[in-house]
């Protein structure tokens, strides 16, 4: 069964691309993840709510301050990263959708005036958008390290003070260094993935 | 700037794709699921977990079962695509993690044997899949309709009654039919989505 999306694209994306441990020294532009941000921003959020929001961490530190929150290997792995980038849902998203959702206006008001509807929503739709985002990363031609294994509480108190922005996701990103690849892991087969009612 | 990933499949998956509101009649073949979940099993979750599980409502019992709990337009809409799946966590992945990450198969019980736990992992790294998943679907040459107005909690009762599956989003899927698009959206600037600390 073919795809529509050639082989290549397939490849970069998916088939030949997987999580980088390690990277080399050359940098990662904001010229880069403005390309990137320019072509995932089109993938579909509901009510186009665009909540996620991309940090990329620069300074020392910052760096230093990130990795304070780190679990196990993932600091020494972050600090090895020449960027890498902290995701969090924007809490008050909602104020941006008379702009971004401007045929319905009302819906801001209509469905996320409650703080804990727009964590949900937000929380939902920022971790698709950070799915559409990793393979972005990939259609850049670079590797991705992303990881859960950070205090992320503890990065909101740092970063986000005022509590409107919560973080969920941590991402390195460059060119994989030496051994940056573990063997690839089975996935599960199609039937046990997939059911049909 | 350029990206690595070739014009026509930036179209494809992102800059010319867009969500579907009609579809036609041609159906939407299990062998056309089967290559997109091939093609998008091998995008990253932490530890390989794999929580994403994928039900395909093809009776037309199930279908009905399905709309009854559906808000507004989500309903008639669903009704009217040549398929439509529900998109779930199995809050019971840990199970299949040895399997998954065999080179380290504690981490089952280091990591995830509170179902407080799971129910947070397995929400994050599955609404990750379910973003690669859409954009499989747009790789296969046809349209994605995600919908998040559903009561989740009802369909769960009805479809998973044994609580172990937690269902999230619904996807009509086919190829567009007439009028299928709204006018494109504006998304937020770079500078409004990307900060640097």
């Amino acid at each position: 069964m073919s795809l529509t999306l050639d082989a290549a694209a397939q490849d970069l994306l998916f088939r030949e691309a997987q999580t980088a441990n390690t990277f080399t020294d050359e940098p990662v532009t904001d010229e880069q993840i403005q390309a990137i941000y320019d072509l995932v921003k089109y993938a579909p959020t509901a009510f186009n709510q665009s909540p996620l929001r991309i940090t990329l961490v620069r300074s020392e530190q910052s760096r230093q301050r990130l990795v304070n929150h780190a679990m196990g290997a993932n600091g020494p792995k972050t600090l090895s990263a020449p960027l890498t980038v902290l995701l969090s849902v924007d809490l008050d998203f909602h104020e941006k959708l008379p702009t971004l959702f401007p045929h319905a206006p009302g819906v801001k008001d209509a469905f996320f005036s409650e703080l804990a509807t727009r964590e949900a929503a937000g929380s939902l739709n920022a971790t698709l958008q950070a799915g559409y985002f990793i393979l972005g990363i990939r259609a850049a031609g670079l590797a991705a390290g992303p990881m859960t294994g950070f205090d992320f509480g503890g990065i909101d108190k740092d970063f986000f003070g005022d509590g409107k922005q919560k973080s969920f996701l941590v991402i390195n990103i460059g060119k994989p260094g030496a051994d940056a690849f573990f063997p690839r892991s089975p996935r599960l087969a199609f039937d046990e993935a997939v059911a049909t009612v």
